[in-house]
């Protein structure tokens, strides 16, 4: 555990004020810690529920990391709200006592965005997970934070109808961090990412106050569209407390394709292909030779020959899905492909996705160290930018895995390491493929997010312009700089502004 | 003409920076005009190309007005923009001057968001209306402001693409303009608004800095989506000087129906019955009956009892659509409909959508004066809504004929008078009608925009720290207040904050 900065209150069981008063007077008398940061944390106590403020290093712990390689670290108390009035309450002392204050639902984040960097507070979600509502005749979902975005889906897919988002980790991760960080997914080839389903939020201000932006209907256009301003913005404009998520009608099957290639820099040409036979798959993934190989061990059949696959799925109505299958299947055998593989059985689907799934944990088998980039470029460069990597690899020597969402240009490109002396090899490579990428017309991130760990390579892509109205807008609603500071922007001094 | 309050040069043909100069002095002489905005207009002329700054009143006079009911006023002058160059200068001269500033595409809007409400300069930017470029390859189109939605339509289409918002102006109407007022229209049921097609944006801010904002991929998280913040937000943040749409394929084939009923209350069971039947048409049009009335005199057949009408459209490939078309046509049916009418011929769609484009037109017969506003509300108070729109016709003795986009719950609700005392009674159901809508759980505008006609009501909706927060957005980005203004937010002392 990486040691944190601040001072912290250890203490195993408790939470009325009387006690932890009487406790940080005692660790007060034995290190001398600051009194500001103690009276932020009596005043956090009696704004709060009884139990909501723990300070347990134990339990801290827990909160110092999320699911990326951002370098821990643990905060000076986990707040977890049930309510928005929690929510306002942990927000008004923060402001009093310009405490940061690190929102975090379930952590499964890849950027560092739920690290608390700056120490202060976290602000867990995971207990404020209601589902208000599911309306079939709205067609919309009322959720908070904390729902796990699994739960959602089945909700509503009760009710016969579809929230699309599903990020790798929907069994786990939430709402609140699906807007946080503007959640994609395969699915995102035809239905979009989250702020494509995000109709109205409610959010609490870093000084308390709290908004309702957007609305429950499809169309509006009162005022500025301050919804998709949060969305994506990582905590760092405004906390979420209610979500309104539009719905459709859930497609009433699904047909999967494998579609196995001889080279990698035919997956471009593959992807047009889709979409030349006007078919929309709801996803187009791909892998290339190494992580098919991993599949391959996952037990998952592939064709001696294949250096890349793609998987391929066409939804909707029945008859209409297995039309689209057949046209998009023969488009790919037109294109000259190795071979194309259907999917019969929900098991053979299972299998592929399931694989897919676990290919993060798998490539960590393949490695002490595994770090993973999720640039995007224009679909039309997705051949080059495989290209790109392969040189980079060379010339770094170091293995760089890439798989991910080809519909989108969309790569997962990972990098793997054992021993700390590759470290500046991996760091010069990762700088490589960011300026690949804004070379050919890309951006770094497409769902994980910039968080810490990208907030240094902000200026290869964005001008110190657009750097400074960003900075200047977050000033605006955070003015104290306490809402997840240290994410998306370079520090001073580091490019940008 | 309605007369301006500021002083104007009049001056036939000119543009050499010495005629103009001189003019203003000979102008000076003779009616005392103030120095300040003489200077401001000398310069904006020689930072401009020869031609593009006009002062002749009788060119600006049409530069004084857009489509809608607000109040005209002519500007100073109008600069005819050609280039990102000619916006960034005229944005620095305007900003050197503190000259108002009023961008303008084709006046198609219908809320006076074109209209230069405070004096100052319209920039036009009909011919800066090139269609740069339409990639196949990457699915994208980049188009300049004053490019009309038609022929971006047809380009895309020409390559089988196809860009969905098709606002009802689409014939003239501009990017440029779509994009200020987000603009959506019948096939945003399926396919969503503009803001769901824009990928990117050049934009050029209050001091004649110039941003590139989003991207050229579909995906994307790195930073804050400023690209959706501009969008909707009616010229008041940043002016668009170049646009990359996001296309798909060309859907093959539409058909069409036109589905009666019996009582205009059973239109959202209508709606909920597509839905149910896991389609989701293209388009959910509705008509009520006096509209029904004019679309019968247009020479559409409209069977005897039928009190409102659908037209209902599915699209996609030709099997698919046909068979989505029996399933809702049968839905629809079992609903209780009075008659469902397949449009068989190319020849029949034209003609029922040739009477729905034509409606605004239509209307404009009935009565001296018109007044249309576009509410929305959740799909399932639809039927509620058209209920307060009865009762408020009646209490306030004015016609209110509705129609619009049923799917989206976006309402079109005119009101008709014909002499000038009747127009307090107009104010008094217009205000009735907000309130109605926003007590529905609705938004006072789904496509129009706020512009200056509803900028009083904004506070009907909006809470004061909403206003508060988007003020100080705009602020940050126009600390001069020069973009636009009079726009979205209510006067000082007319609510709000």
């Amino acid at each position: 555990m990486v040691e944190s900065q601040a001072p912290r209150i250890r203490t195993k069981a408790k939470h009325d004020v009387l006690r932890i008063t009487a406790m940080i007077q005692v660790k007060q008398e034995r290190s001398h810690l600051p009194t500001a940061e103690h009276s932020a944390l009596i005043d956090l106590d009696r704004a709060l529920p009884s139990g909501a403020v723990v300070t347990d290093p134990d339990v801290c712990a827990a909160y110092a990391r999320d699911e990326s390689e951002a370098e821990p670290r643990l905060p000076d108390a986990v707040v977890r709200a049930r309510s928005t009035e929690d929510v306002v309450a942990v927000m008004r002392v923060a402001t009093r006592h310009r405490v940061p204050v690190t929102p975090r639902a379930a952590g499964t984040g890849r950027s560092g965005g739920a690290v608390p960097t700056e120490g202060g507070w976290v602000l867990a979600f995971e207990r404020f997970d209601a589902i208000d509502e599911v309306s079939t005749r709205d067609a919309v979902a009322v959720v908070r934070p904390g729902a796990v975005l699994g739960d959602v889906h089945a909700a509503v897919e009760a009710e016969g109808l579809f929230y699309p988002p599903d990020p790798n980790s929907w069994a786990s991760c939430t709402i609140g961090g699906n807007v946080a960080e503007n959640a994609g997914g395969p699915r995102a080839f035809k239905y979009g990412v989250t702020r494509d389903w995000v109709l109205g939020l409610e959010v609490v201000l870093a000084d308390g106050r709290v908004l309702n932006v957007g609305r429950r209907t499809t169309k509006g256009v009162t005022g500025y569209d301050l919804t998709a301003l949060v969305v994506g913005s990582e905590g760092t404009l405004a906390l979420v407390t209610r979500a309104t998520l539009g719905l459709m009608p859930r497609p009433e099957v699904v047909r999967t394709l494998a579609v196995h290639l001889e080279d990698e820099a035919a997956m471009a040409d593959a992807v047009s292909a889709c979409l030349r036979a006007r078919v929309t798959p709801r996803c187009v993934e791909v892998m290339d030779s190494i992580t098919l190989g991993l599949l391959r061990e996952a037990g998952v059949p592939v064709p001696a020959g294949s250096r890349a696959m793609l998987i391929v799925e066409v939804d909707g109505e029945t008859d209409a899905a297995d039309r689209d299958l057949e046209r998009v299947g023969n488009a790919l055998l037109d294109e000259g492909t190795l071979e194309v593989l259907v999917a019969k059985h929900e098991g053979d689907r299972e299998q592929l996705w399931s694989a897919r799934r676990e290919m993060s944990r798998s490539l960590r088998t393949l490695a002490v160290n595994k770090l993973s980039e999720d640039v995007v470029v224009p679909r039309s460069a997705l051949a080059a930018l495989l290209g790109r990597c392969r040189a980079i690899s060379e010339r770094r020597g170091v293995r760089m895995p890439a798989y991910g969402h080809a519909g989108d240009g969309n790569l997962h490109v990972n990098f793997l390491w054992d021993t700390p002396d590759e470290k500046p090899s991996v760091d010069l490579a990762i700088r490589d493929l960011f300026e690949a990428t804004v070379q050919l017309g890309g951006t770094l991130s497409g769902e994980h997010g910039i968080g810490a760990l990208k907030a240094p390579y902000l200026a290869l892509e964005q001008s110190s312009d657009l750097i400074a109205v960003q900075r200047s807008i977050k000033a605006t609603l955070d003015p104290l700089s306490i809402l997840n500071p240290g994410k998306i922007f370079p520090r001073a001094g580091h490019g940008g502004c």
